[in-house]
């Protein structure tokens, strides 16, 4: 007999990712801290305990683990050194923090899957606007210019489509003073999400894939299963666990990807960015699955057995995206969607509200994916969220 | 366009009722206070607020209720004057406290009940030992005999088997001190709940019947859909609407009712208890229907949309309860039952376990009951949760 339980989990992070993953773990006898530098942070609320404290407050990170059995996190943009540091000294912090330091930066993150002989799309290093008009000329346009570190939701990501827009990029970006990378617009068909949770010692399990919608780099949609052939999908779940074993993953990992495929051609699949945490592309599986992204993460950083990924219904996510003025969060239409049957709406308590912030989503059941999709719009279009200008 | 959320719900009783309306509705903008003597009480991790109070605590109960949107309870054995007399002024306590008053009292519902013309079992008042034995004379053996104020998962009721056991459960009971009430033993096939949720303008919905087997009048398992004929069926659901239209129910009832079929005969259904809450019962609502009883119940008492209450897979649920010694609660072979695919586990977070006390339960989905049932009982033989003597 083993006793798993009563155990305290530590998150960095005090988001919609770590509000999700008390709600969907609070069951398990575990107990939660929070680590956020906002007192009314999404996951306060639900938290046995919230230390109220920067991402890189050091002292601060080292309380929350000196309180917990084991720490994980809900964010990239924390203090990877000090994570990396209490590991060496016994913590237990998945995912592993040398995989944070890699992927935090998206050129090492392309550089390492490129060592392994993961596929990614062509990218090179943009140190100042030398090497971007190089890199203009070498990918033709449109091509994309990223932040190597620190963007998220779109921030940090511009998609160049003509030589007027070079310079409107670079300064966009903080060329020069940050650094940047340029990549090759991947014309691709379809994006799609692989979320894999992989234990300690090796058990892994493979969400059913997910097919995404973005728009100006936010994740807009996402419906599941995806609809690609069994060729596509043999060659996706093959680079996914490649992946996993390279960073030897504990917890949850999202792989979104582009798939190529065309007929009498052999699918193409390239990585397009690699997210060491529950991904917002994985939100349906709440609903849509036996075992949620959120509590096989937990099960997994507890080394105790992962949950059915199978699906037990089609569904389809739709984002709640902020709208203008920013202000004090008002939500208008919620009892409208509420009136959409068969639709469940997660509303993340975030207190202030402007364009484009992720507020929330939802995710409708379906017959098949494209009812889901067919009901998710239907439900999402009812709601408005924006700011009370005060 | 309305606004529903931002609101603040007031539970009275932080049990694992209280804890799993939270868990189903913190992602509906929604915040929750609870009020419940016990410090470490199952809901007061996760609701935002707490006020350490007796349940007939008058001046705890008014501050509750000032504090929030509007009122709930979790747990019938309150301070239902309290309760009117906020209502009277102006207080939106749901159920109405009036439907408490009524339902608190066995003797009082059954009343009620047949005065309506709802079928129950024959029953009597016994005040003394003299009633007591013309009950047994007129019932025969077995007859239940019930206290008919304060007893719940099994306390409170004696099933007597003999004229030997006459004067051990009359002392048992307290009889003489405590009102008592005897009932003819219904030699029922099947026990069903129906779960009805019902906003203030009569818009409602019924959940799939279960079927529930009990042990020493507590519940261990349940099992949905239940097992019954169209026209047994259909009598349930009549008699179910006709209770909910009887007290004009806001939120969740269930109603656990005896039903007898024969063939070539008509089938019959008895009323045994009404709860107006939440249920045991319906706890595998969160996994098997696509709005759980205790989401729904909040939207009722919100007066907003119901969500659907159809069946997403048959399920099975049993209860885990705790075992001898008490003391501070371990809970042995979680890890193991989580091996289980498909069965999901509850743990309500109790410090103290005792014989028989309700500690959590699990709910495994199936592709009919029988094997939901198979599964349900595999995890949760893995599973023992007793005290640790200190």
């Amino acid at each position: 007999m083993t006793f798993m339980g009563e155990k305290i989990i530590g998150i960095i992070g005090g988001g919609q990712l770590g509000r999700m993953m008390i709600q969907e773990c609070s069951r398990l006898d575990l107990y939660f801290v929070v680590l956020d530098p906002a007192p009314g942070c999404p996951a306060a609320g639900l938290a046995d305990d919230h230390i109220v404290a920067d991402f890189h407050d050091e002292k601060a990170i080292k309380a929350l683990s000196e309180r917990s059995d084991l720490l994980t996190y809900e964010f990239e943009h924390i203090d990877a050194d000090t994570l990396s540091e209490l590991a060496r000294q016994g913590a237990r912090i998945y995912p592993h923090p040398w995989n944070l330091q890699v992927i935090k930066n998206k050129l090492e993150q392309k550089n390492r899957l490129s060592e392994e002989g993961i596929p990614v799309p062509e990218y090179t290093e943009v140190k100042d606007g030398d090497d971007l008009r190089t890199a203009a000329e070498r990918f033709g346009f449109p091509f994309m210019l990223k932040s190597c570190r620190g963007g998220y939701d779109g921030q940090g990501n511009f998609r160049v489509d003509s030589s007027e827009e070079i310079d409107e990029a670079f300064s966009e970006l903080d060329g020069g003073e940050r650094l940047l990378m340029a990549e090759r617009f991947v014309p691709y068909e379809k994006e799609i999400s692989a979320q894999i949770c992989r234990r300690p010692g090796g058990e892994n399990r493979i969400y059913p894939l997910a097919e995404n919608v973005h728009e100006k780099s936010i994740l807009i949609k996402t419906r599941a299963p995806a609809e690609i052939s069994a060729p596509a999908r043999k060659k996706v779940h093959k680079l996914t666990r490649d992946i996993a074993e390279f960073f030897e993953t504990v917890g949850i990992f999202c792989i979104e990807m582009f798939v190529i495929e065309g007929e009498n051609e052999k699918p193409r699949v390239l990585i397009n960015e690699i997210a060491p945490r529950p991904h917002n592309s994985g939100h349906h599986t709440i609903e849509s699955c036996h075992t949620s992204q959120f509590e096989n993460h937990i099960r997994a950083i507890l080394d105790v057995p992962l949950g059915s990924t199978e699906l037990i219904s089609p569904a389809a996510m739709n984002n709640l995206l902020g709208q203008n003025p920013r202000g004090k969060t008002e939500i208008a239409g919620l009892e409208e969607a509420l009136a959409v049957d068969k639709a469940r709406v997660h509303i993340y308590g975030k207190k202030t509200a402007y364009r484009r912030r992720k507020m929330g989503h939802l995710t409708a059941r379906g017959a098949n994916a494209a009812a889901a999709m067919e009901k998710a719009k239907k439900a999402s279009q009812k709601i408005d969220i924006y700011g009370k200008e005060e």
